[in-house]
């Protein structure tokens, strides 16, 4: 795993940016913790999406790459989708739901992906999807539960842990689980005995109970404001996190939002909701983090203006 | 000069953050020009004002850093008076109008400013600070319009400069004048050629006019958006301007608003109404700087964000 670890990083390098880690004296001073943010919102197309993505594409055989590839996705893995496709010359088809948000739709169109609207449930995006891949014999990608996505995931972690190799904790906001697992296997393997800790919305947290219950688990409802994070794990990243993830920490909405505030105003970067997870987790249990030195990847910054929770 | 110049540069830097530059395909692909950004939004208390403040305060003699600092500002310039007293250790007292932002005038207070609120007019702000000075002989710093702040603030554009040596042509927006002065006198100095280009709202459009008059011009009316740009030129600065800046762009409100919004989505930065004033002249008058290396500085990243104008 360690070979293909890396191997992926460098296979990758060429279609990604390295993005910056940034800290901020006065976060720092608030949280007690000593926080080194990853900053995935000025990745390619905004968000870490797009290494999982590049990296599925690229390992694609030449006949598949021929047939184009589709997905579903709310948001940020559409765009990675359509930008990746468009950057190795392939067709890129994309089921979104009807209440994504409309910045999301246009960046899709922006990058060439070729959109259907479904109805904004996991059921009717699966069902339109399927019924482009029996068309057109396009390859599906899942924007979490695929080996390929995790290991491209995994690299924002190890480009972190490379500029600091010291870190106690590493955390991601927890949705689909893509980020979390990639992130448990680059910790596990490169993160000189650096923990992953999980932050989630206490309104779907559904990793939280899965990791309890010992099964993945299903949310009753989804209106978080951390838009990004209403999925459910998968069959491929559950056994990782269970294996690599220490824990998940929970959090409320006002302190998603609060959060989310906080690094906008003090560090003059956007983040989307999703991102601000991990940091209220922080702020809401300072004594696990005292004096720790924690690395959180800021995992996107498509926020539309127009809808902001503050 | 140029000695003075750099002296300045030295003289400040333990005390301030060295700001990143950033690019963006797509915001150059839309320009049609290669924009770097030099972000002095990252810059401590969030803008290119704390280059100045610092630097006029190195420069007092002890018995005046006894006596303290005095100044009127609607906002940056309090702030880093405040944090420049502060990490010096002396006394600040600033005096802010009415109508200043509550997000400014927390942070005044958070850096341990001593705040007295006056009417929103200049002469009552100015009258406040004289009975400061009279009463407590503190030291009264002007915002703009005082050879040590211009020099301080000459430094943003200095740096630029260094990392990027061939720049066609240096943008500031213009409000005291104090920014754009400093940034002349960098190009000037250091710019091998690079000329120096404002950014005006029309509705404030007072250095614009003066430039063509040859005179000292002040406004009818404030109410642009671009709140940090709403002050008149000053009799140290003015001459600096009218020998080394070239131009002065004027923009309408909207534009302002749309390039700010542009800044914000496709760089995932915060930045303040004013400094998006010069990337909205580009947009513009884009055949002015087709294909021409242009360094922006962006001035800062104090915005109140419940009062966003979109």
């Amino acid at each position: 795993m360690r070979q293909e670890l890396l191997a992926t990083s460098i296979r990758i390098q060429e279609y990604i940016h390295r993005t910056p880690v940034i800290s901020s004296k006065t976060i720092n001073s608030i949280s007690g913790a000593e926080v080194f943010f990853k900053c995935e919102n000025f990745q390619k197309m905004g968000a870490f999406k797009m290494r999982g993505a590049i990296n599925a594409i690229l390992n694609l055989t030449e006949e598949q790459k021929n047939r184009g590839v589709v997905t579903h996705s709310s948001g940020n893995f559409a765009q990675a989708v359509s930008l990746s496709a468009k950057l190795l010359g392939i067709k890129a088809s994309i089921v979104m739901p009807s209440s994504a948000p409309k910045v999301k739709q246009e960046a899709v169109a922006g990058y060439g992906g070729e959109i259907t609207i479904s109805e904004p449930t996991l059921e009717a995006r699966q069902a339109a999807a399927d019924k482009i891949v029996n068309e057109t014999g396009a390859t599906f990608l899942h924007p979490s539960n695929d080996m390929d996505v995790i290991l491209g995931n995994s690299t924002a972690a190890q480009e972190l842990i490379e500029e600091h190799n010291n870190l106690d904790v590493l955390m991601t906001p927890v949705g689909g689980g893509g980020l979390i697992a990639g992130t448990g296997l680059a910790a596990n393997y490169f993160g000189n005995g650096c923990v992953v800790i999980g932050g989630e919305p206490m309104l779907v947290d559904d990793a939280y109970r899965s990791l309890q219950s010992g099964k993945i688990e299903s949310n009753t409802r989804i209106d978080t404001v951390a838009d990004g994070l209403r999925t459910t794990l998968g069959d491929i990243n559950f056994p990782i996190i269970q294996e690599h993830v220490k824990e998940i920490i929970r959090v409320e909405e006002d302190e998603i939002i609060a959060a989310m505030r906080m690094i906008w105003e003090r560090m003059k970067i956007i983040i989307e909701p999703s991102c601000a997870v991990p940091f209220a987790a922080v702020l809401r249990e300072p004594e696990k983090f005292k004096n720790k030195k924690v690395g959180i990847i800021i995992s996107g910054g498509n926020v539309d203006l127009g809808k902001l929770p503050f």
